[in-house]
């Protein structure tokens, strides 16, 4: 189920963090005459790595850039890798925890997607699971939203998520979905192997994936407007996870 | 709060009259070196509003400029009304709640100034505060970014963070400052009136304001990046002071 992309890298620290994760870069350019702290350090990564660096002018930076947002550098990849399943587990297994996994439900925003990734990794999430048609993939946009994080969290692209929850129930996962109607967030133990099921901003979680869930949990908001941004109501789940895991329910 | 007009005013002439219909100007770029007479008096409207002025050289405002004649002068205007101190107070005071309020430290990222409002809004928080100088505003970026709460939850705009945070420990509140040294969020009692401190994504919130603040709490992540998205980091504090206001500490 992997699959590779061609993907431009901008920024000082999400190229620092490209090398030092281990992708393979394939071109550099750097804004010439740069040279502050961040740049020596991509610098001496491309010396590590036999690469040539392209010193070009901003024109040329403007040019090249998708996210408009290249602070004077930006790396071609040769790919981000989507991950397995398997290395969920692995992830899981190796920490000696539970298995904890977000499952995104058509966000087509990228940078809600990359900060979900981001909050995913910095909550101990072990992976990531996104369906293969109409969300979001892994683009520039997303990589730079993910500060980074889409480098050591894995993603994983499936055909059918209501099948893939199926599998994972089998292999001991309970699943919640969020959803406005659902119990209190803070009253449901959300402790043991876990999936947070969050749709996107918009619809929600899909009828048919929402039914397949074991049970369904609302954040417990009081504001005057519809709903909190998508990013943050994971994050909030997250952290609910963490804080059950860590001073129980 | 009523809705003002949009949002980059350029020209002498134009700054000018911005100001004299009392207009809030959020940010000033004035050409370096730029001294006659009407660049005097916007010069002195700013010292009168407490304004820092950023001093750019030509390149930069050419940048800035949307119409092309910006005569060395662009000022942002605020698209709405800042609040009062005392509309936070009886908003809580009509909800019959200990007041909560979110403090922002030159939050510079529209998006994430926007999503701070909104998650205020959710949660229940009666009121944002910002700095005057270095923050954001409310831009129309931050307007759309916050989804319709800027329309009810009143943000204030301060000239002096630190004074203000000390007013209001007179007044019975208590400031906890997120950092990232600070005690688990968890495991401090975050009932009653309160104020959360978030600072910037880079630098975090400023030494002079935490060391005003009555105590620092830290998000405990375990990822392999720096840090969460400054609006997530709100959502996730939030929330934790809504669920203790709920189910108790």
């Amino acid at each position: 189920m992997s699959r590779f992309e061609e993907s431009v890298i901008e920024g000082r620290n999400e190229v620092i963090e490209a090398f030092r994760s281990g992708k393979t870069v394939d071109r550099l350019f750097i804004l010439d005459g740069s040279n502050d702290g961040p740049v020596q350090t991509i610098k001496r990564e491309a010396k590590k790595h036999d690469l040539r660096i392209d010193y070009v002018d901003r024109k040329r930076l403007d040019e090249i850039s998708v996210t408009g947002k290249h602070q004077g550098v930006i790396a071609y990849i040769a790919a981000y890798k989507y991950a397995e399943l398997e290395d969920i587990f692995s992830n899981a297994g190796k920490k000696g925890e539970d298995p904890f996994i977000f499952i995104l439900d058509n966000i087509v925003d990228p940078h809600n997607l990359g900060a979900i990734i981001r909050t995913a990794n910095m909550s101990g999430a072990h992976g990531v699971i996104i369906p293969k048609n109409r969300a979001v993939g892994l683009t520039a946009a997303v990589a730079k939203a993910s500060a980074g994080a889409i480098n050591y969290t894995p993603v994983v692209k499936v055909t059918n998520l209501r099948n893939t929850i199926e599998a994972l129930k089998e292999r001991g996962l309970w699943f919640a979905c969020a959803d406005m109607e659902g119990e209190c967030l803070f009253d449901r133990d959300l402790t043991g192997p876990i999936g947070i099921v969050i749709g996107s901003e918009g619809e929600g979680v899909g009828r048919l994936i929402k039914e397949t869930c074991d049970f369904k949990v609302a954040i417990p908001t009081c504001g005057d407007i519809d709903s909190l941004n998508a990013s943050v109501a994971a994050g909030v789940m997250a952290f609910e996870v963490v804080r059950q895991r860590r001073n129980g329910k």
